[in-house]
């Protein structure tokens, strides 16, 4: 199997060049041909790995999706206590630290050049949306939530709270830095969860 | 004064072209030759209102801005109970119409592409975030607000579910429609309101 693993090997390698060329030019510069430089490829062979530039985005996206998936599953089978758990994965879905600025910024350039492509588009989301719902079912599992919450609103405003504080992040590291991040998503599960 | 007169309200026309063209074709395609063709101008006519493509686009955004302040202020010098009009005011800044999308669509494909225009960008988003603290600070003066709260926490709070909000309406405009926005709007306010 050498070949296929060299050939997932050499795709990453492609979509990680993208990335560097996406946080450098946005996405009007994430063209085939900027890629294949970035990745010290011809274009003749980059198109070995993608025959399109669509292709090649949609698997550099994906890829950003799957490594915090990653990052995620860690955190979920950790024997960690129910708030503590949720704290340490809704850290992993906001920018924190260069590799996950760099993903969200990504994401973001991506996701408004992707906006007339709904299907692929939505899926993400949807994605994010569901792991929020799991999020908030399973403190509710493990009697940590408020009586009186209305769960639905729970999930809508918590996937707010993410999506927002992932863009202010962006935009103004320097307010909203780890720290403040860290100390706002306290405060919200605080305000949700049963003390102790 | 009919001249300075037409000459604005021709910018404005323009600017009115250029959002069309970023809704149909993305920042992508908001050229000034594409921006001219919308607008029935000559790109020589459109040159005397605007030299650059940039002028255009920051000028098209703040006019984006513009129109959401104006419905904010008349909303502002309503008498109207503390928790409705800051409800109201939330939901102006929020896509919940054609009008609205149309608006959030634009600032948002032009919030990507200007990332690394730093000045601008900050700016704009310094806007919406003292706008915000503004309505905390005007319910707290009011009384409405629960004891034991972190005025600067709920200020990043309700900034984030204010910016998530009108993402998800982007996004998914089925589930998050009008009514639903409502419905969380004012569940997050009566989270952090006294009763009554």
């Amino acid at each position: 199997m050498p070949k296929i693993v060299d050939h997932n090997v050499r795709k990453k390698q492609i979509a990680e060049a993208s990335w560097r060329v996406i946080l450098e030019w946005g996405m009007e510069g994430a063209t085939v041909r900027n890629i294949a430089k970035e990745a010290g490829l011809s274009l003749g062979a980059l198109r070995h790995y993608f025959s399109t530039q669509e292709e090649l985005l949609v698997y550099a996206m994906n890829l950003v999706i799957e490594r915090a998936t990653d990052r995620i599953n860690k955190i979920a089978i950790q024997e960690l206590p129910p708030k503590e758990k949720v704290l340490h994965i809704l850290l992993e879905i906001v920018p924190t630290n260069a590799e996950t600025m760099a993903e969200m910024e990504v994401w973001f350039a991506f996701t408004a050049y992707a906006k007339h492509k709904k299907e692929f588009f939505k899926a993400h989301h949807d994605g994010i949306y569901s792991g929020i719902r799991n999020l908030i079912e399973y403190l509710n599992q493990q009697n940590q939530l408020r009586k009186n919450l209305d769960k639905e609103m729970e999930i809508e405003r918590l996937y707010a709270v993410v999506d927002g504080i992932a863009l202010h992040a962006m935009i103004d590291s320097d307010r909203l830095n780890k720290d403040r991040i860290n100390e706002l998503f306290v405060y919200h599960i605080d305000s949700i969860c049963v003390e102790g």
